[in-house]
């Protein structure tokens, strides 16, 4: 059945695969020690490490193997924080990174330092000249990805790195969602990926740290890994990591531009096909496999059961999904609707069929979630003569204040207002959301006894 | 070529192997997700942690799985004392647990907090009575191994887990050298273990924390594994360390009862074998497959490289080896001869033949190297009258000190000195060590220009 969820991650490459193998018997010694197994461990450590830094465009010695992605952000950053502790305890993010980066940053506001969160565009991209003002004379660290794992937007992240090398800010970059596509350009300072992303094995990051960056482990000393990553060696993990990130890279041209014209297809496809959609995410400047949308009147949790039973493997956004009950801090971080999203990521050698069953399938899915949820199908129903209303939407949850607001909209005359009482923490968000694509005016947010009163004008 | 270094790393497991292999196609998607494939994965990681805790003799949710048994080490100890904070800080450590639980506890005093490392006897064991009589009001935790890594010592887990249940302090047992033979007796706290140990892969570890325990992970927010280890779950890996901890557990006795007799026979035989030898450990409260003994007048990196060449490999805790300069902290705790160490420790399905063969092969091995040292081979030269002797070994690496100490014995008379000059630290322990063995009198150190004075009288 078709997996359309690379982003999170990736089926594993058969060079990953096939080298995991062969270090299973050749790599499972202890590489520090000084006997047969343990040297031949150690010549398979080297040589990873040797490839792996050809693949990112560093020293061998400035990379370290990490036991994930997010232990390697959460070791970089405290690392650089703590190298860099005299100098200032004001650290820089944008506001659509990954939640590794930004637990670190919680993390690091806890213990009294400080952090400022870039925004970005509605296209999920962070402005450099409003990256660069907030460098500060007491800022430790810079944190900007490559590119944005829900949304697939690139970051300009060469343009950002020489704005933080003017003024000796080190910036580190993670590259978890593009580095299977190609190398970070640009003059960063710290560069964290995951493996499992581009098809490698889990259980193996990378953590860069360039010469010269000041740079203090945090955490009890171990000697492995140059004392930036404790524990044994996950050797055969980080062999075969290293393989498949040079297999993708001879396959990345080809394939991107493939599955680039497939998401293009997506992209052009699904508004065509789907009422009330709106597509998100920077159309050009992206990753090659990535495309999100978000549907109105859906509940993205109930869209993706749907998707499933379809046969189809995708992600959301939306709120209602997974274990946690805020909607993506991405989404909302670029001002778009944030109900009924889907990500599609498409993992290499996608089938263009696959593709098209998922486009012929996706109409039909949507349609029967917003039937049972009782949204509007037509524009509007027949208008009354009432001036203003008032829609009870407290204790339901989104997107049904929004399917409420829809429904009644049509109710006041052109310059009349709805006002939906709800208690949904997403209503703040969504229905903003739904008056831009609606062409309504969003007039604003009152406190109410319980959750709050967001009130809409009819302008047409 | 036999390898005798299980206690660093055990080859992989077949049923390992076998079950990382049938997960690599069924365990890669992200378990947290809703579709089919995300289904599986978190089917397969429920099935692991079960079968992990009842191998362990615990309850699921107590279980969570980290990158490494030094990573669950760390974070056991560090959620451990920040949960017991209010408490105090205070924490109780033995002399000779894993570094991974020293270098926390250095971590911990240098962040102001205290630690007590409690002796041990000549047999690397920890009394229980001195231990108990360390806990304090204010301690926060303490830790004890189940069984030393170096010498195969046991320790009384379950009488010291008494001790601090009955004062309120929770015990953290670091079982990564016995989980495998079986599960931890007694009431004890926290548990964690290795699963490379065992014949599982790398990249897992075990960390337990029973219900009630007060617990507050430290490190940036992450809601995987109960919010105990950071990052993406590494499910082939964890499958097949709960697969294999489960194949071992069915062959423990058996294999340890025909571990036991091999290794009590390099017991029995090294010393027949190979003059000036001190075999360390506790002979009976023990790990079936480990056995530990340092040879006089030897350099430990020589012999190991001896040994490797006769197709043999065995690690050494001398101060020799690998990449760090001082003698291991295990063998100075017990006050034992810390030159020319070597343990052997026989991973499951060792073949009598190649003890028989190691036994042939060490005597040889041991004499080049003391040949190329030029040490003593006779019990003594003839003595001459000189009343007291002084001996340069300043800038010579121990074993040198020793060997030139015991040349120059024999030419003092009964009741007259030697002063033995050297910079080398491990002549600290090795020295008095030499003395015990040889039935001389360690008289003490003074302060020298350069390095120490050891003065010993000859008593024979």
């Amino acid at each position: 059945m078709p997996y359309f969820d690379a982003a999170s991650s990736a089926p594993l490459h058969p060079v990953a695969r096939q080298a995991l193998l062969a270090s299973l018997d050749e790599g499972w010694a202890d590489p520090s020690r000084l006997y047969r197994e343990g040297r031949r461990a150690r010549l398979l450590l080297d040589a990873a490490r040797e490839a792996a830094a050809e693949a990112v465009g560093c020293r061998p010695d400035e990379l370290v193997f990490t036991s994930s992605g997010t232990r390697a952000v959460h070791t970089g950053i405290a690392g650089a924080l703590a190298g860099r502790r005299r100098v200032g305890r004001h650290l820089v993010v944008s506001a659509v990174e990954h939640s590794s980066v930004l637990h670190s940053a919680a993390g690091h506001e806890a213990a009294g330092g400080t952090t400022t969160q870039v925004a970005v565009d509605r296209a999920g991209r962070v402005d450099p000249g409003a990256y660069a003002r907030e460098l500060r004379e007491d800022t430790a660290l810079a944190c900007l990805q490559s590119a944005n794992h829900e949304v697939g937007t690139e970051q300009p992240v060469a343009e950002i790195a020489q704005q933080c090398r003017a003024v000796g800010v080190p910036l580190l970059v993670d590259a978890a969602q593009s580095l299977g596509w190609g190398p970070v350009e640009g003059d960063w300072s710290l560069l964290t990926a995951s493996a499992h992303k581009w098809g490698g094995p889990a259980g193996v990051g990378l953590l860069v740290v360039r010469k010269g960056v000041r740079f203090a482990p945090q955490g009890p000393a171990d000697e492995r890994e140059s004392g930036r990553a404790a524990g044994f060696e996950n050797l055969p993990a980080i062999v075969a990591a290293a393989a498949s990130l040079r297999a993708v890279r001879g396959e990345a041209a080809a394939e991107a531009e493939r599955l680039r014209a497939l998401v293009d297809r997506i992209r052009l496809r699904v508004p065509e096909l789907v009422p009330d959609v709106e597509v998100v995410g920077d159309p050009v400047r992206r990753l090659p496999h990535v495309i999100t949308f978000s549907c109105l009147y859906v509940d993205g949790e109930a869209l993706l059961h749907e998707l499933d039973r379809a046969g189809f493997s995708v992600s959301s956004g939306s709120s209602c999904t997974s274990s946690t009950l805020t909607p993506s801090h991405v989404l909302r971080a670029m001002g778009v609707l944030t109900e009924g999203n889907v990500r599609v990521s498409l993992p290499s050698g996608t089938a263009e069929q696959d593709v098209d069953r998922f486009l012929e399938a996706l109409p039909g899915a949507v349609a029967g979630v917003r039937e049972r949820l009782g949204a509007p199908v037509a524009a509007a129903s027949s208008p009354s003569e009432a001036p203003s209303l008032v829609v009870d939407s407290l204790g339901k949850r989104c997107p049904i204040p929004v399917i409420e607001l829809a429904k009644v909209i049509g109710d006041v005359p052109v310059g009349g207002t709805v006002t939906v009482l709800s208690d949904d923490e997403a209503a703040r968000l969504d229905i903003p959301a739904w008056c831009g694509m609606r062409g309504q005016e969003y007039v604003g947010e009152r406190a109410a006894e319980r959750g709050a009163a967001y009130v809409v004008r009819r302008l047409s």
